[in-house]
């Protein structure tokens, strides 16, 4: 047996243990009350690299409000390729704390899962890059069998600004052959997966005012403009019943993935009836009419409200005209898209359909490139021959309905080639209560990467 | 000059800082937390009411979770009539906290004014009662020159259930020839005002829900339901972009005052510039097509969202797909309307046009009949001696586009016809920030009460 897979399963428990310890940190990187939070699991990881054998361990600090990234690298295979990787360990707020089974912070295991915030989103994939690194050091007297760079961010989920300024501004300091990513999932259970697209996005703020201060609805209730009437209007002209944007001009350069790409997903095993009822609980799938729901998901742009500021909340009744209405709205892009554009034509559009009687400003919070990465070269099969040892199959390429910039970026700047191989689960619940991560999963990722390596040097 | 006014001058100062001390307390009936303080409100009432001489003083503890009320009585002028006093101890909450140019539980003198939450509304003009009752006592031998019964409620801004039960089960307590409510406002600064018509309404949630929980908007963005979405559709076909309530038979019941009555608010010295740019700062008046500004708001029925609970709304971007957004949204009726038909009508609406793949819950939070009231009778002919006494100028009659339920109460259960007698102004911003008291109000108001006892009972 290969000797670094035979230490990941000796030292098991140890890194089931080690995922614990950064679990149980809450850095929670849109919060600014956690930003020591997001430093602690930087320091956490950046010992975890020092104590294994990387060199040049480095927390990067953020440059003004942001969070900091944590840099190492190990570079003594001459001749051997170099991989960049690549992961997160900053997570999404826990709220609805409420609905969580055991706290968010304490990880706890239930039917071979994890349950933690950012248990596969993304703390879990990244630890399995670290005794992956561990187990290859440890069996390889200190050494690598190629070179390896890490670049780790602690604001994924909240735009990724710094990460993006560092790669931009030291391309040198991560110049790579091909990068690792460790933050998608497998499409099934069993089923080795690459992701080989994902959607881009702009994250935008649409600020809605009528009065200058809240007034009584008994007094003023009929003449007033209302912000969230006039909210409603907006939104629902926005997107309509059918799931289909309105926004003119949105869906022209939307770039279909290729027929064959569309022919091979539906053999993937998708159980569309599972997929409503067990993932998501809800009772009608409602996309856009005419495409799958794969299709909907992975390859056409899409519109969500994610919350609105303003007005009263509390309990009870309270009978204000709310002055003011902030809604969270966000659209998934597509290949062929530009974050640009389509926020201009989301601006420009809902200037236009404003009820009378309110103003409006839309604001871009952050924004992320589509993106599709090829798969006919030397790391993507030696990525697909590691999986069919540790899983037994043939690797499938899926694309993803998520953004991570940090792709597009490793393009754009370093001409560096992504390899998006992840272990999470559907049902892994990600950015929702409950999060957790396939134990097994854990394991066989950190012997899939090892494989990775160890073909992907050969 | 009448000896009760003199000693009202007298004390003016002392008046004013007893009323502080009521304003001091944050006695907010609709938020748990301030339970206590509505109880401490009670209590600072019931004590002045001992103090100068009513008699039966009682706070009346609630029934199940709800404020107490007060009562007390002074029944020693045989062969006068009985009146009926009515206000309210209870306040808005302050939120937004952050526009209080003052703090809202800390009352403040500026121009004239004193700031605080419930100055106007409704402690300024109750404390004016207490110091009307005080003045006659104080020059009068310790009587009264009619007889008066006290009720004050603990939760008006919350429904008002303990006094509607309170009314209903013991009407022989409350018996009366007439009641005084002092809870509304002068049409303009200088024009004593008396109130005929109150709107009613309903105060609802409308809650969606979507998928079983909160789901990531990459990985289901483009086929999940969004709530939010979903509930902005429902809302946007609610109430139209011109002002219209597109409820069917919303509007079948409406009884739209007598000629005479809307011919005499076209000589109201209202500006709807100034009322639109000063009053509310908005853009535009976008009240119903076809109906001025006053028929708007006192003639007309109205719906308001109030603010929508659910998703995130925390600082920065956070992608969820909300499960459940929770709408606050009441609709004020006017006579002829019946809120129980109105909720019906409204919750069978929103049912039908919800859009697939959510499900609606409609929940009726509280409600108030609208209602009007006769002028052709002696208390009314009373008060409007008192008050061009006090105010040198005859009194005008309109409507309230709020809701007062008591009053409807008074006469169902108790046949007694009310005289809503207010002082506040119409830029007193009730319900909103930097809620405000015209000092010089109080003061003419204790006037005021004074004189119409005495008119009453002449």
């Amino acid at each position: 047996m290969d000797a670094a897979v035979a230490y990941a399963r000796e030292h098991a428990a140890q890194f089931l243990d080690d995922l614990k310890t950064l679990l149980r940190i809450p850095s929670v990187s849109t919060l600014p009350e956690h930003k020591v939070d997001v430093q602690k699991a930087a320091e956490w990881v950046a010992a975890d690299l020092r104590r294994m054998g990387m060199e040049h361990v480095e927390i990067i600090p953020a440059m003004g409000e942001g969070h900091p990234l944590v840099y190492a690298d190990w570079l003594h295979a001459p001749g051997k390729p170099t991989v960049l990787c690549y992961a997160h360990f900053d997570v999404q707020p826990p709220d609805p704390l409420d609905e969580w089974v055991t706290p968010p912070f304490e990880p706890t295991e239930r039917n071979q899962n994890i349950y933690a915030r950012g248990a596969v989103d993304d703390k879990g994939q990244l630890v399995l890059q670290l005794k992956a690194f561990e187990s290859l050091f440890k069996t390889n007297g200190g050494k690598l069998p190629l070179n390896v760079r890490v670049i780790y961010e602690g604001e994924e989920e909240v735009g990724g600004e710094q990460i993006a300024a560092f790669v931009r501004d030291h391309p040198d300091r991560l110049k790579a052959d091909f990068a690792m990513i460790s933050d998608t999932e497998m499409f099934a259970p069993e089923l080795p997966t690459l992701c080989v697209g994902l959607r881009g996005m702009i994250y935008t703020e649409l600020e809605v005012r009528g009065a200058k201060t809240d007034l009584h609805s008994g007094m003023y209730g009929g003449a007033a403009p209302n912000a969230f009437v006039a909210l409603a209007h907006i939104i629902a002209e926005l997107k309509d019943r059918n799931g289909k944007i309105l926004i003119p001009g949105f869906y022209d350069d939307v770039q279909m993935p290729p027929a064959a790409e569309l022919e091979a997903w539906k053999k993937l095993p998708f159980d569309e009836e599972e997929y409503r009822e067990k993932e998501m609980g809800a009772s009608k799938l409602v996309g856009e009419a005419g495409y799958s729901t794969l299709e909907q998901t992975w390859a056409r742009p899409t519109l969500d409200v994610h919350g609105i500021v303003g007005g009263f909340t509390g309990a009870g009744a309270k009978t204000v005209i709310p002055a003011k209405a902030t809604a969270k709205i966000s659209m998934r892009l597509v290949p062929g898209m530009a974050p640009e554009k389509a926020f201009r034509q989301y601006r420009d559009y809902v200037r236009k359909i404003k009820p009378e009687g309110v103003t409006v400003d839309a604001r871009l919070i952050h924004s992320g490139e589509p993106l599709v990465i090829g798969t006919d070269n030397d790391h993507v099969r030696a990525a697909m021959r590691a999986l069919k040892t540790v899983w037994g199959k043939d690797t499938v390429f899926i694309r993803s309905g998520g953004s991570i910039p940090i792709v597009g970026d490793f393009e754009k700047y370093l001409k560096t080639p992504s390899v998006m191989m992840g272990f999470g689960l559907p049902d892994d619940g990600l950015h929702a209560p409950n999060e957790k991560f396939h134990i097994p999963n854990f394991h066989r990722g950190i012997e899939s990467v090892i494989r990775f390596f160890e073909e992907a040097s050969a």
